[in-house]
């Protein structure tokens, strides 16, 4: 719903989410999307900033200007920053269900995360892999028009990629690319780059698998095998994909100026790139799902939580590309 | 030998091997280091630079204001850019010898070789993957202190790669990966920093195979098994070495200042980076060879040889390259 505020969730009370959150808002201007927490009250007064409970979504925008509009879910016992409690975890996960249950019913407009530790989770039980896979769950029976996600998009100055395989062991990302896999990422992120980023016609890239793309099958395979065949899959559907092209080229600035997006084969070939262009303001989207949903592209960083070290670009990224999509697809 | 020039290497006369030698000649100035070229008289004459034969590379430095020097060995028929010719391959193969033979013997201070094509090679029975490895093959005869190479290093811009692996499909990388493989990659990176480049205490960093460094075991086993031992047994014997860091985070701006080389796994590791640090001017250098060798970091680019369109950036780096290290090793 236009003029719905941002869902935001806490994410883990003991890592930087409290004080990233803090940070953006005090760096909120006159006339920025306002954004509402689902949280437990202390853990996120603690970082500093004025925190007001609202009773919904709806009473954000009158108090944003003041202080943090909060819709308060209390944890079972105080968490202190940096000592990461799984107690926790059913905690953590339900703020993420009822912001996502939020955005769902148009009473928030985009949801936008905070790390959460995998381990703490999968200590209460949690059995998703990451916010991804969870919100892709909890979205599964709302309505959605062609391909569905969840695919996974990184974005970072000039530069947006999808991943085609995640969080793998590099020895299993060559095993677990098929044709199907490999299409089904490019068309979500195609309608992607249309509908949330208002690219009419994009223009994607395949990075290959192997060296020089295989070198013609001297240097692996896949690309004949399946790489190939996904490209003309897609390009017979009127999918503009070019490719597969030598991963080491296609990041050059010369080069990733004749594409919109990239579709990756694994995590650090899609990462890499990202992290070298901005490695502080990097954006992780979540793409083909009915709820909009951008996060930092960093994790809870327990190490230096409560420190005053951590830094809210990322954060702030993600509130802005959240902001910009809920408003392309709200027209 | 200091005061020796520069020895260069034709490469596939099919290729854009000519007209960047050519334009390297025409961008010379007073005072840079003479190079003299070993290969076909009418195939370097062909890119539109004066050329004269010389007997030895003794002659070069006396006619290098006025056109670039040659030894001249010719190809048993003519190649036409773009027209790779398969019958050239023992010439190709002859020119390298004979140049790293100058080194060796001193006529020559250090090798710059311009790209070959495997296939026209391999079609003429060379049985080497590169020049690296043939290299390699070519010296092995000679006096060498200390741990031994070949070692294929990148350098552009501010940063400078080395490779544990590197021309193996992707999903054969992570098997070929030994402590034996990564200790002796190392070493010879480091003592290259020292010898080489100068740099008396070289601070390393080895990038990790997989997402997150493995994240515990939990996305991989390599960094357990074998990159971390690597890493201890390094350290045990002085070499200064971090890691295994994750990859994605290595390359960016704010954590490359803190080491003088990484350490990569697999080509694209070390390849992303450096095509987007420097597409046209990155430099593959061969270490730990009692030759001195460098080359640019791109290939024969049959598609457009001839055309006046290939950069000669990456072989003007080369060149400069070649002449610093040489001047290093004999001072």
């Amino acid at each position: 719903m236009r003029g719905a505020p941002l869902a935001v969730t806490l994410g883990d009370p003991a890592g930087i989410g409290p004080e990233i959150i803090a940070a953006a808002w005090r760096a909120s201007r006159p006339g920025d999307p306002p954004f509402v927490v689902f949280g437990d009250h202390d853990a996120l007064a603690g970082a500093g900033a004025p925190v007001v409970r609202v009773g919904s979504p709806a009473g954000a925008a009158g108090v944003f200007a003041q202080a943090i509009p909060l819709v308060d879910m209390p944890l079972p016992a105080p968490v202190q920053p940096g000592a990461p409690d799984t107690q926790a975890g059913p905690a953590i996960a339900s703020w993420i269900a009822t912001a996502t249950e939020a955005c769902l019913s148009g009473k928030a407009s985009a949801l936008v995360t905070a790390p959460i530790s995998k381990a703490v989770l999968k200590a209460s039980g949690f059995r998703h892999p990451g916010h991804t896979e969870f919100i892709g769950d909890l979205t599964a029976h709302a309505e959605w028009e062609g391909e569905r996600g969840p695919v996974m998009m990184l974005a970072a100055g000039d530069l947006r990629v999808t991943l085609a395989t995640v969080h793998l062991p590099l020895s299993q990302a060559p095993g677990a690319l098929t044709v199907e896999g490999i299409t089904r990422t490019a068309r979500v992120t195609a309608q992607a780059l249309v509908r949330d980023f208002g690219i009419p016609r994009p223009r994607l890239a395949m990075a290959a698998l192997n060296p020089h793309a295989g070198e013609s099958g001297e240097m692996g395979r896949e690309e004949i095998t399946i790489l190939r065949p996904a490209a003309e899959a897609l390009q017979a559907e009127g999918i503009d994909i070019a490719g597969p092209l030598p991963a080491d080229s296609l990041f050059a600035p010369e080069i990733r100026q004749s594409y919109d997006a990239v579709v990756c084969m694994y995590h650090d070939q899609a990462l890499i790139p990202v992290k070298m262009l901005d490695f502080w303001g990097g954006v992780n989207l979540t793409l083909g799902l009915p709820v909009v949903r951008t996060s930092p592209d960093h994790g809870v960083a327990f190490d230096i939580a409560g420190k005053g070290l951590a830094r809210p670009d990322s954060f702030i990224a993600a509130l802005a590309a959240a902001a910009g999509i809920a408003g392309r697809r709200t027209p």
